[in-house]
């Protein structure tokens, strides 16, 4: 590597301090740059620098976004009757992308994690809680992963809501659609046997 | 993923343009740029630049430089009559990871492949003839690949060079080091067996 010129081997750092980018890979990549025109290199740098100075956390919801509020919260069309809360920004674009839910979201930015110190306080329950006060909200649907902390979370939420006037449900959990049953884990199939319902 | 802000969007698009970056890849990619410090972004989208300022290709070698001519070239130390030809400058960088090679270095950037319409011009050729022509170089060691198009340009330029008064040397092909014979191809074994010397 140290036969490189200096400028390609800062590169080279940088690009393979990101997540799943090993030293192979950011070589490859920065020769993919040093080939690909200016004018390309130099939007990708630009769009870089964007993100930095535009992305934010909705005040609202939690939600990334270019503005103060983000789209969905601002749009009057979604129904806010309905609330779903997930964990991360992430998963609410896995929620739109499946097009079933109409309502607004909550994102909690993290699930509670006692063994990592994250407690109730280090995500953003206060902040749902405060939204289902002003008293719109009367469903809030539990999205938060189908693993120990999501779970966890899902419960306590579930419990802090007990006392306000609103239906608290949780997404169904079994097998997944187009799954082969021999393929699918112990645990999630005593799930679905468990919550098995009438046809 | 148009659920995402369109700064988002963008970054992610110019990332998935990237070699072996897919959308998914790409997506998790600008998630880690938009958690990391602004300093961080800030300086790879700099190096980005640096790069497309500074690297050039060394008017005498043809390998990466940041300078006219290369370190290498302009390495008094390295031996100037030990001249290894090398197809791509990655190439060059492996050679020098070795460390068995104290000569200097040709770059083709690229290979023959007529059936690509990469002839003899398209590479560079005429330089190297140029650099023999000069005198100083006794041996010539072809190190492109072994593949059929490395091949071909390791025959092509040790005709090329047969009225010249060097030698012309290729470096040797077998079994890899380290490597259980048993799952060497039958190509590669043949090559060694062929090639195969007194101990």
């Amino acid at each position: 590597m140290s036969h490189y010129p200096s400028s390609l081997l800062k590169l080279i750092k940088h690009l393979s301090r990101l997540p799943g980018i090993g030293e192979k890979t950011a070589e490859r990549l920065a020769m993919h740059i040093i080939r690909s025109s200016r004018k390309e290199a130099e939007s990708l740098a630009a769009s870089i620098l964007e993100i930095k100075d535009k992305i934010r956390l909705c005040e609202r919801c939690g939600a990334l976004s270019d503005r103060e509020v983000c789209d969905i919260c601002s749009n009057p069309h979604r129904d806010e009757s309905l609330l779903c809360v997930v964990e991360q920004p992430a998963d609410m674009v896995a929620v739109e992308k499946s097009g079933a839910f109409k309502g607004k979201y909550h994102i909690l930015q993290g699930a509670l994690s006692p063994m990592n110190g994250i407690g109730p306080d280090a995500i953003r329950i206060q902040e749902l809680l405060h939204r289902i006060r002003e008293g719109r909200v009367k469903e809030v649907v539990i999205a938060t992963s189908t693993n120990v902390e999501g779970e966890a979370t899902a419960s306590y939420i579930a419990d802090r809501l007990e006392s306000y006037a609103v239906n608290v449900t949780r997404i169904a959990s079994g097998v997944p659609m187009g799954g082969d049953l021999q393929y699918v884990d112990p645990v999630t199939l005593q799930r679905a046997m468990d919550t098995r319902r009438a046809v």
